[in-house]
């Protein structure tokens, strides 16, 4: 009798624990749709934010107008496509991440998406940091280079840009969050 | 007969399965390993190459000496801590790694170190970045900024923190590969 029940019992604890994974695998790719947008909207606010950022001022002594714009500096330039790239991958993540919440045993699309997401995760961060150390110099200047800080001029251009890559690095920090809920996902699957 | 022999040869599919699972999982612990040590050289490279360039100039008319040095600027001495921070890590890191290729089963342990590996990814990637964008304006100069391209002065010190910057960016794809064979050991284990 005991001998007949016990495979019976294990079959049933087999397939409970297979459920129990199933939805804590929903779970964490429900998890990584939401992170996907966040960094989605992160990046897309500081694409836009620093595309938009520009200041003409007038001297006053000459009434000379100078005018500074982001597109002087090669940084904020590649700051802004490196955004508008991950930016645009993330949209074209949403649906592989949807197939992922109904198929949550699917292992090599999560690593195909894990790759991609990697090369996002360190074009994004590259972007931020390089703006931050142009950013910087702005700020501070380099008195041993001989660079001025220019936002002793262009206040508010400086806010913007310095504004601008807030959502950068919040981007960069929740792709790191989706990079791990997908290795989790991965080794419950 | 036939209902009899199944079971067996079932087991004995699994069985194999699992050595093949194990010997692959082995062979990528392996290659884990040696992708860690060829990006802790990378950093080690990049951080000994930064921290150990200056340049003493004669100016002629006037005979003064002007001299730069890597840690005039706040994005090389980021980068030589980061390079640093990441060579350290990697060599500590190892330990975990040589217990993979032996517990080749390991998942906590494979996904902390997963973990750690992306935080490091991070970190060098904004370590180089930042110290790139430092570059380029040293070699290209600002127009708009007023910014002086001091590589037409310091000749080999460009020349040494160019360079140096490419066993960071080395260390980075490194880890981007190591973080990739760490989620197929995790999909396999």
């Amino acid at each position: 009798m005991k001998a007949e029940a016990e495979p019976v019992s294990e079959a049933g604890e087999a397939s409970r624990d297979e459920i129990s994974t199933h939805e804590m695998n929903k779970g964490i790719s429900i998890l990584d749709l939401i992170l996907r947008t966040i960094a989605a909207a992160g990046t897309f606010g500081s694409a836009i934010a620093m595309a938009t950022t520009n200041e003409t001022l007038t001297v006053f002594p000459q009434f000379t107008q100078v005018r500074a714009e982001y597109d002087d500096h090669p940084s904020f330039k590649f700051f802004v496509i490196a955004n508008s790239i991950v930016c645009g991958y993330l949209a074209l993540s949403v649906p592989l991440s949807i197939f992922h919440i109904i198929r949550t045993a699917a292992k090599k699309s999560r690593i195909l998406l894990l790759v991609f997401d990697l090369v996002m995760l360190t074009l994004v961060t590259a972007g931020a940091s390089s703006a931050t150390a142009i950013v910087y110099l702005a700020h501070k200047g380099n008195t041993s280079a001989n660079w001025f800080a220019f936002c002793q001029l262009f206040d508010s251009f400086c806010e913007r840009i310095s504004g601008s890559l807030i959502g950068s690095f919040a981007a960069a920090v929740t792709l790191m969050l989706v990079i791990v809920t997908s290795a989790v996902a991965l080794s419950r699957s």
